[in-house]
């Protein structure tokens, strides 16, 4: 089989390689992979920078993908051949909250990842691929949508009657967007160019901003809620952005903490924190039961993931990785196999 | 001004009075009544069999009321004439957990009601009916449309892909299948007839049962949920339903308690609670700040109360509680005023 | 090795047996089991009555209990020979909520239990024994501690200022009382004689019930609060005692459903559950991350399990459960093995 | 009567000014002041730092203070002349999450303060002062003490097995720790000086830390731990000390902010707070019924809370606010008052 795999750390060395296909054992099962989404913890990782206890070298890339079970190994329960399945981001992290056993077991990063015409998983480390997603949409899910899902529905606890503030168009947000209007919460979305802010209203948002325009659109979204406030922030954009999402803030509202893109550090004011009630909430992509919650959810709606235009193969990974590195594409960025 | 009175307890003493006009005092407002919504406690009330604490003479009934302020006394901050208004129906309960002093305070009961063409209430007593409702639909609210709330949102959590269980098709039930859908679950209702139940689907009900021909119907829910089973039951009807919901209900779900239609007495099955982790919840219509949140909710999400199509007035509203006591009526029964 | 078995049900059958050694597979260790406790289940259980799951012949019955590792499967870590363990109740519930593929796997049900000189488990069906506590204070844990554990702290969450209500000596009433003392709560304990009045003193109770001289036992009880009410409720007696049980709550009290020793059915008055808000929470032993939480606090705490003096073996197991059943004991009926 | 009173913001022109003795309107009780504390924020109110809705002329400060009732207007239900009272720090939040309308309401801020001999309350913004707590005491807890309770009790959720951090011998702090032992958890506790180390343990901390002599003290609680990490850390030290804490916290940690003593902006790490999972709250003194409570658990509890040996009087309330603002007090600096 092929697989995509960097040898040495570097997004200029990663290459197709022919390796032996995988046989699964006791409680595993072999899966042909058919798609892949991309992560910008993907483009750190094939640069070897994801983390002391990343692989650093010959990685398999990618967390995230969704295939068909081709072979079942012994004492295997509840699997069968043609089952359609998606991978699970952390593969030890089952249900209940984040343990250190979980940390680190993420797919791409100190073990192997999706990016393989086959690929062995361990029976409790996929959950099922409902009919009416497709492959593609299924590989979208494993860790932009349930970041986005533990940030708004579980840690968020969005319902009717909220409002939800989104930032911009990659992943994790219109995820974000997607959930919070499925809970009946009320959306208001920044973005930088009213191509994508029409995108924004078509998904649902009720509000939008452009950020570039009106660089003190905390206020603005303030204003916009009446002055009644945000209850649930996805702060994907970090240190520049915090200060502007403080001030969308409703008293004792939830600032969910995904994501790095303008800077992994954020000046918090601390006075107003405390007297706000202000609650931050560190966010990760969550457990195996919540993964297949949303995935549930997300069947049952009829809401459809939103895939980028440009759909890459493992022979054009390292183009994927660029575009998304680019920060021109709109909702994921997948990768079809086989 | 007329008010409905009942001078000795009984439904056959209903009757309007003539009574001086009431003015507001320091942090009081004074309301011209537009609509009122009856709820089965009034027809206990008015029969002198709603608690030990309720007025046993001269009693003007009613908790559910709508209409707009028509004179404002000192120190009263937010109101102003004009403003059209809903009733609280605990008055003393502002906003978190039920407390004792909030026992007994709701309106129609130890106090005076809002079947009148005109009442004083402390300014704490109200929130702002949007411009997007009616009196009628107003009116609707305080009770039915708080308790399942409270049943739905507050306590059930529901959200995405939860699977929600009503009960009928009276106001609470209604209510309860309404949120239910707002928050993205998917709901499995009862009901008796054929156009009942087309109602249900209409609302947004997914899967309906009618319980005079399916006896077994906790089975039949089970069966529809894939064996996933019921989040949250919303159970209205007491003793005799409550061995089918348990059967519907998923390992850990939750079952809010509202209602007795059916009897008062229920029979627990404690192993089954205790091995299947059930939770049920005692209900009932909740705080002011939880009346705001669905007032909020219901008017941003577009969402229009169901009104039986048999308005009364204060002149017939015995006979609007003799309807409400024959159950063939549809959502909430309503009275307009003035 | 020797095992106390039943081949045919009864308790009458239930004898010793010599079976081979058994050995570790890979991720699994075998212990060398050192003591067990009884629990009311596992004389349901010796006699067939266990539920419709469990193994009909030749079980080796008892849920709780703790040893040493004497040899070590491949695959294993976090384990070596040597170390002090305790069994889970649930070896498949590891995390977070309760799920169905976790129920029937309780040990000395529907698969061989504890009582044996040596039993294999899986590397993750056990957790650690800490060093202050003996073998037969850890076999106490498994099952009444751990519900007892759901339900005063994770689904009670009893804290300082709390009122917690406890009845009669048994293991999980007695586990409660700790757990609640231990969490700065002030307790309310019922028993039926002076002795037993007393030793609930000794264990922290501030206020204590005989409930065979006062059997409106749960208005002393909410006059003894000062009529602020109880809490948290740990509801072992079923039908019987819960009419007074709900006597004694606070408004959106919670009572915890973990036991049916006066009978399986218990009537709930509708409209006062509703009205008070009570919260009824059914409680099983939980999950392995659960016991993992107790075992953590009673270590750091010095707080010790109440063994009942009568102390058994493999070959007096049968008057053990004679014993559990008579209710003669205080606290936790335990075993001594090997 | 007389008062505290500084007429153009400053401390050197806080004085004491005879003032008409105040009358009870309908609803309001008046008390005569026995004892009252400070806050950091006192001082920032004296100099006309403490927010732009402060009175910038002629206020008499301090939040905190407890008295005897000693006239009670009409229509106030529940107290008499006699009964012993503290302040709530919010007269306006009487229960539930913190409301737009609650903030500004505080004591010695936009409006006049305790620092006199008799003040007038409304009737509900005031609870009973327990027979077994001194004048001193209850003037110590309406914001230190509500504080440190939301931070460890309310927001934190500790209980048995919990690992608290606490920062210094600060109000809040020493009630943080003095709570966190009443509800089972174990302390973890910094300070500057082997003196104040001592009285930490004295006080039930379990692992002390000497923060000027071992600067990476976040390392060392980490390891204290045994690896398993703090769960709730109350974060008083803001800018400086928080990237210790970070290095101590739990996956899913709760670092409660509640103070400024280093500096108002503190710096997040973004990634670390979003792969660890931690949540952050802001946290104020609370409503009236969080108040409440506190008081009713540490009246149950037996524990007092520590008063810094100097207590000053209204004369030499100036030099209270200098040797508050020196750091060189333990605990709550008080006043006697009459």
């Amino acid at each position: 089989m092929r697989a995509a795999r960097v040898d040495q750390m570097g997004l200029e060395n990663l290459a197709l390689v022919e390796l032996p296909d995988p046989a699964p054992g006791p409680g595993e099962v072999l899966v042909a992979m058919k798609a892949a989404s991309l992560n910008y913890r993907d483009l750190l990782a094939v640069k070897g920078g994801y983390g002391s206890m990343q692989k650093q070298e010959k990685l398999i890339p990618l967390s995230d993908g969704a295939g068909e079970i081709v072979a079942v190994g012994e004492k295997v329960r509840g699997w069968k051949v043609g089952d359609r399945v998606i991978s699970c981001f952390f593969p030890d992290w089952q249900a209940g909250p984040l343990r250190m056993e979980c940390v680190g077991t993420d797919l791409g990063g100190r073990f192997d990842g999706v990016a393989a015409e086959k690929r062995v998983f361990r029976q409790d480390a996929l959950v099922k691929l409902p009919d009416n997603l497709s492959y593609l949409e299924g590989a979208s899910l494993p860790c932009a949508a349930a970041t986005a899902w533990n940030a708004v529905i579980e840690k968020g606890g969005v319902g009717p009657g909220h409002r939800v503030l989104t930032q911009g168009t990659g992943g994790v947000s219109l995820f974000a967007l997607q959930f919070a209007v499925m809970a009946g919460a009320e959306v208001y979305a920044t973005s930088s160019s009213p191509e994508k802010l029409d995108l924004l209203k078509t998904l649902g948002a009720r509000h939008v901003f452009n950020y570039k325009e009106d660089q003190a659109w905390g206020a603005s979204v303030q204003k916009a809620t009446r002055g009644l406030g945000i209850d649930v922030a996805v702060e994907i954009g970090g240190a520049e952005t915090l200060k502007q999402t403080m001030r969308a803030m409703t008293l004792g509202g939830t600032i969910a903490m995904v994501g790095v893109v303008t800077g992994a550090k954020a000046e918090l004011n601390v006075p107003i924190v405390a007297m706000q009630e202000t609650r931050i909430e560190g966010v990760t992509a969550g457990s195996r039961a919540s993964l297949q919650r949303l995935v549930d959810a997300i069947s049952r709606s009829g809401v459809k993931p939103v895939i980028d235009q440009r759909v890459f193969t493992l022979e054009t990974l390292r183009e994927g990785l660029e575009y998304l590195a680019s920060g021109k594409h709109v909702g994921k960025v997948c990768v079809e196999i086989g």
